[in-house]
């Protein structure tokens, strides 16, 4: 629709010839080969369409400060990523359109990238290209993934289509997050097509390790079809999933020339020269081979920008060193709940403390997140608490310099006791009993938060939301699980991990050390109902998130009995984690979005 | 794979000519253009794929006995429907292809349509044709819905092919569910290719009036392509989805010949004869057009059954009578409530009576599903329950004769204001008190759960589940959420339609006549708090299933400030549904798989 048209007519003529960025490779600049990029690792709202608008033309201004040529913004950025069903709301989408128009508005002297949901006939995952004051080109996003925690088929529609941006002597090839997963087209056929750059503008949701992956991935891109890359991504939280930012860009041997933080927002400024590029395709002509076969190169849609802006000086572009697997864990956790508290418009959260390890792990994280003054323990214990878990929680508070609450449920557990003692005549003590302990403190937290607006995090983890060792209205109310994606095992290292950086006991070393138990009968210990804690972990990690059988498992070497006995507790406990509040995503594939089994299913495997 | 293969060669040959079926529009029989098709209507269980296979292989004799040469059994059989992530388990996906084998053994002497997943390089949901005691072709599902409820996109590949049965004379093309909703292929291009009968196997669910819209497009269909149409539907509750069988076949001119009854399995047995088909086609000829324009009939692979069996009288076919609106609403819910429990493997269950409407209804409902002697009534009155209301939860228990519990929780109540003094001094009562004693009541029925087994039912209607009006943990509490998709308006419409049917008051009219009133605080009506049900349940139908703005529900004519805190209320209770129970899905957008909603989500519309 607006091929040729020279949309960097307003532009200023007469770019000086930039010199490269040293440090990690020389290169030498060449007279229209040079740009600087900009990517904005951003953190919209979804559905606050006027404050992403806002935050995008601050970053655009900053980026524009700084002599950026092209920005890029994550995929859907007006929107926030995933908007689900609102995108089936017409005034959704056209107040997106009216924020995008604005956007463009304010993009002189510069170009910019920017997702979008555009409702032309049907509705598309698009890329605006905003520059000379208006949106100039859309380039569509062709691969729409509809797996894991995404469903995007249920959205949009998809194009075929390239679109080159002619930026200088370079051609710059946008894309959108799923696009440069596939290793065909789009990103071949545009570097058949003669992009020298493919922009890629994401909304990749984080898991653990997903930061090395895409580095992986991208670098084969870049390799495979001799160009650079530019990714942005998305940061922040979103319900249960989290997005990592850790934006990138690597040069056309794959190489990565600069790293934006994790789990944070950051404008990434980079300098780019793509006569290497050039070079290279001259010199290594397998690819002829492909454009010949075809009988052409593939058709593009090629928007002229003008040429790059002149720069005074060479940025030095951030190399952000890589996370380990904790300290991932970590982070994440810290932006997944301090996002969620903040875009629902909490201030304060309570935790029930039992002086146990999940507990004290969600109530150090939260203070992690949000600042001492804005967490409130609740200590609630029963004659079953001990005296060493009642002390660990008021040392805990202590610690943590957190407001404390102790409120003793004894009495309130004998008012059950004697409501039930008629129906529960010549019964058996037994889960009933439990439950009602737990749910009891589901009810007084659910008090204080009703009564205060104090956001409720629930503490269970995966291993107790996998064999429903978790009580349902106990401890599984609130409104925020913040571990249900953490292992036991792990919830363990992360504890001693958080003591190391805080180069104290944050959890006091006895939380860590004691035996699990849930205190809701005399002597209780975890590993009396359940297989010990590293055997479990590993045969729900094959079970839930490799989807392996019951006979693979065992043939991994776990006891029969064990693994039949888990795999029975993960399936019975299918209607209890539907009732479950969202909590941070971090492993492949989490109790929410992306598993989704039915409750009535007999299948046992 | 498998075109020409005559298929039929193990048939007796010498099939006689038989007279069609009369009564509803005189036919000639001609030899070989005649069958006698049969339609399963199966209630499958999901996962269960050993009983599903023995439902199937029963029916399946059953149909052979009454001389059936033709018998469709529904999308998804095997597995059930929707079987979910269960199809991303390759032990899923070969044992149901196993008994996809061990019920083509059975097929001799009748030809079956069977759906099952199928693996064969990729995922495909697919239609077996088991005859001459195997699988002789498989046709692949063309249109995989991803809207409303479905996710198909997530699970299969699609094809783009044409299969068509010869029997006898008449060529019968098979599609799958979607497949039929296309106005244009594969059922024109079946019709181009020749079939004389399309037939659709399908897991189409319930909503109101579906029954009546699925008939007017399969008219269309069936005057279109000048062909027969044979839809089976599935039956039965999973979830929140219902299937309500209502299978049909209409005649090349629309007309329906048979239905199947709604809500219940059966097996539709109908006497076709295609000469009409093939008369009227060299009478009108406006569609020779098409193949000439492509230059010829679609490509089909045609797979060859015989000749249709001999029959020795005609069948006469069954036309189920079209249910009312309100009949319609009863039977899916108490299909919906009873297939819960019993594919849950549930005996009794409990439901909290109040007195009020909402908890009566749901009484009532679960005693037609299960019977009196599975429904436990338990009162739990406080000093805000009237007189009143707790008579009359007496009177429902004593008129529907279930089992009742009386446990007045006001002692309950006190230990918790006691254990609350401290933290809530100089506090306001208010929705924190009215949930404390909802979320005991709660705790109280999750214990009679726990201990006896038995499956509590949650009594919020879909107007209190939209604005928030259900307490989370409290009166949500529960297993099946079965009115959670009736509007308190219908549940007033309903009980007074559950009276008449019964010829009695099963639910007292006082309970019907009384102001509703959730008995939390002195004097406390409803209509304090939201708006009258009339209006509100109107808005939140253009809000909730219509996707419409504000401003367009204002233009309706409702009170702009009761719009504004009809939306409000109902986006902010958006955490409260995601840990809702499942309850039987009525409307065009329930609460649960087809409305998907992000709970962090600043858009105000």
């Amino acid at each position: 629709m607006c091929s040729g048209q020279n949309a960097g007519a307003a532009r200023e003529s007469g770019a000086t010839v930039r010199v490269q960025q040293e440090g990690f490779r020389p290169r030498v600049g060449i007279l229209g080969n040079a740009m600087r990029l900009g990517l904005a690792q951003l953190n919209s709202t979804v559905g606050d369409l006027e404050g992403n608008r806002r935050r995008i033309v601050t970053m655009l201004q900053d980026a524009r400060g700084q002599g950026v040529d092209l920005v890029l913004f994550p995929e859907l950025a007006i929107t926030g990523y995933p908007p689900e069903d609102l995108l089936l709301r017409p005034a959704f989408v056209h107040q997106a359109r009216r924020e995008l128009d604005a956007i463009a508005e304010e993009c002189v002297e510069i170009t910019a990238l920017v997702g979008f949901p555009e409702l032309d006939r049907d509705l598309f995952n698009a890329c605006a290209v905003c520059t000379g004051g208006k949106t100039t080109a859309v380039y569509r996003k062709r691969y729409l993934p509809n797996y894991g925690v995404f469903d995007e088929h249920r959205y949009f529609q998809s194009r075929h289509e390239l679109l080159l941006l002619q930026l200088g002597d370079s051609l710059v090839g946008p894309t959108v997050c799923e696009d440069i997963w596939q290793p065909g087209p789009p990103a071949t056929d545009l570097a058949l097509a003669g992009a020298h750059v493919i922009a890629n503008i994401s909304a990749s949701p984080f898991q653990l390790g997903k930061g090395a992956e895409r580095e992986r991935m991208l670098a084969t891109r870049a390799r495979d079809n001799a160009c650079w890359v530019a990714f942005v991504n998305a940061v922040g939280g979103q319900d249960e999933l989290i997005f990592d930012g850790h934006s990138l860009v690597l040069d056309e041997e794959g190489e990565i020339v600069a790293r934006a933080p994790a789990f944070e927002e950051a404008l990434l400024v980079v300098d780019i020269d793509t006569a290497s590029t050039v070079s290279q395709r001259l010199r290594e002509t397998r690819r002829r081979g492909l454009v010949r076969e075809r009988g052409g190169p593939p058709e593009a849609t090629v928007v002229d920008l003008g040429t790059a802006h002149a720069t005074p000086d060479d940025v030095d572009p951030l190399l952000a060193p890589a996370l380990s697997e904790l300290e991932e864990m970590r982070r994440a956790l810290v932006l997944g709940l301090r996002d969620y508290v903040r875009k629902n418009g909490f201030s304060d959260t309570v935790v029930g403390i039992s002086g146990g390890i999940d507990s004290a792990r969600t109530a150090a994280l939260a203070v992690e997140a949000l600042g001492s003054e804005h967490v409130v323990l609740v200590s609630m214990p029963s004659r079953y608490s001990s005296t060493d878990t009642q002390h660990d929680a008021r040392l805990i508070s202590e610690t943590l310099e957190t407001r404390f609450l102790e409120l003793p449920i004894e009495h309130a557990v004998e008012s059950f006791a004697q409501l039930l003692e008629d129906p529960f005549r010549d019964t058996e003590a037994g889960v009933a009993e439990e439950n009602i302990q737990a749910r009891i403190r589901g009810t007084l937290l659910m008090a204080l938060s009703n009564k205060f607006g104090w956001l409720l995090l629930a503490t269970g983890n995966k291993s107790e939301y996998s064999v429903g060792y978790a009580t349902l209205y106990g401890d599984m109310a609130g409104g925020f699980a913040l571990i249900k994606d953490v292992y036991k095992t792990d919830v363990f290292r992360l504890a001693r991990h958080l003591n190391e950086q805080a180069g104290r006991e944050l959890i006091p070393v006895s939380t860590i050390e004691r035996a699990p138990s849930a205190e809701l009968r005399p002597e209780q210990r975890d590993e009396d109902s359940l297989p010990p804690y590293e055997d479990l972990d590993a045969i729900l990690e094959s079970y839930v998130e490799l989807d392996r059988s019951r006979d693979e498992i065992v043939a991994d070497g776990f006891n029969d009995e064990v693994v039949d006995r888990a795999i029975r507790l993960t399936d019975r406990a299918e209607y209890t984690r539907r009732q479950a509040p969202p909590g941070v995503k971090l492993r492949s594939k989490a109790f929410g979005r992306d598993r989704r089994l039915p409750i009535t299913n007999a299948w046992r495997p």
